[in-house]
């Protein structure tokens, strides 16, 4: 039987998590919804939350109350653990199951981070971002008063350190200095060199390509110089959308077995993200 | 309390084990047994079996009858998904656990390929080796009669296509013809193209660094042209140690949980690998 999904919002995040289902020969589209749609006419085995990211929780919440299991792409890094913690009685106690922070970072760059963590358990990895757009800095600056349209590119300098291009399609009468101090205060732009401009149109900049170069170097038991290098260079929303219809297949598995709670990628195993007998993955895969 | 291992077997993998198990906070060496021991003094929560590939079935299916877990590098890639199944009743019934295939390649390259395959499901990857020593290859040269050492090189010819380059040092009165033909028609061997070549001394050939290039590209949803690349340059019997260790760890917590049976690296939750607490692992790595 195919796992029903379902979906609310429908952003770029959403239309391509219509498309990672429709592609998907184990699952079926149990609808699309939008913010304000009456979310009680939801019948599905999981729900995928393509909201803002701020607004996730709540619907978080809503869905678990209801006993659906949800997948989300929640992405501020520093809050990941508290909204774990939220959600963990509201999956248990419904018997449900929540897969959080599930995109690429934080998502399967965060496995390929604890597997490089396993693999060499002393040294340093940095992850080094873009160019690319970032959907969650932009989504951020676009819900700033003043801005029409806005753009975040994100620019790899190094080591882990990253510079915020932003271009900002400003409101009429809305002043730049106040829309550029609001950006460089957000929680998303103050730990990073931020650079704000205004420009007459953002969408002649758009491009949802982006890319990751994540570095390990560290040692395993006692022998040092061990390298490690993953690359990606990939369409955004396509790889969010992905991840989040994998997360919904593993949150599925996870709620049949019982296995109730919030989770995040690093705390699933990775065959429960594929589509597929258990044999058949295990010989191609292992 | 440390989790107990011991380990069986003291070769190149041996020696790593014993110094990752050193290094590691939350474990302590119970012993280092060669194949020849009384197994019945082994008191340890998990046994890292460093035997040759092809003796890892039954020291594990000893170790599990006597309720202790049980961690192997077998590395026999069309066999692996046989050795769990023939492993899975015998952790089952004796309340252990076996993690099996758990080194590099297979193991956390597994765990790499399955990720990537969750990440765009339609596409090829291929696994570049090399160039480095295959230590399975090199155990089973010296496997064969008439051989006194030997070295099996691995040397990527791009595509996941390799040579493999096997120097050997004959014992006194070997045939060299006989030798060769023996390697060519290996298991290990007769898939590849393998040049063997007679040397007078293996001994100033020989070097652990290894290398991987594993290469997907794919398609998320619908959207063609994501690409991903992993990429190690490593000591290989440190790493294959490291990686035992990090499953030994697994192994005692699945054991803990009552989550008897055997598996392979894609099975298991990547964050089970790690010392640390959970809160501090997910604020860190998610």
């Amino acid at each position: 039987m195919k796992t029903k999904v379902a979906l609310i919002g429908y952003g770029n995040v959403g239309c391509a998590v219509e498309q990672a289902i429709v592609a998907a020969e184990d699952m079926e589209l149990a609808g699309i919804y939008h913010h304000d749609d009456d979310l009680d006419a939801i019948v599905a085995d999981v729900v995928v939350l393509c909201t803002p990211t701020r607004e996730v929780p709540d619907f978080a919440v809503k869905m678990l109350s209801k006993g659906i299991s949800t997948v989300d792409s929640f992405d501020i890094h520093g809050q990941i653990y508290d909204l774990r913690q939220r959600l963990m009685p509201q999956a248990q106690n419904n018997h449900a199951v929540s897969i959080i922070a599930a995109g690429w970072d934080p998502g399967s760059d965060s496995v390929v981070r604890a597997l490089l963590l396993a693999l060499a358990p002393k040294g340093i990895t940095y992850t080094n971002f873009g160019p690319g757009r970032s959907m969650g800095h932009t989504v951020a600056v676009k819900a700033i008063k003043g801005v029409k349209n806005a753009l975040s590119m994100t620019i790899p300098l190094g080591t882990g350190i990253h510079r915020r291009m932003v271009y900002v399609e400003l409101e009429d009468n809305a002043d730049f200095s106040t829309v550029e101090k609001a950006i460089l205060q957000d929680d998303y732009f103050a730990h990073d060199e931020t650079h704000v401009m205004q420009v007459d149109s953002v969408d002649t900049l758009n491009n949802v390509a982006h890319g990751v170069n994540l570095i390990r170097q560290g040692v395993s038991g006692n022998t040092h110089n061990q390298q490690f290098e993953f690359n990606m260079s990939i369409n955004n929303p396509a790889l969010t959308g992905q991840v989040l219809v994998a997360c919904a297949r593993a949150a599925h598995r996870l709620q049949q077995e019982k296995r109730y709670g919030a989770y995040t990628m690093i705390e699933i195993p990775p065959i429960y993200l594929l589509d597929g007998e258990e044999e058949q993955l295990i010989r191609s895969l292992v």
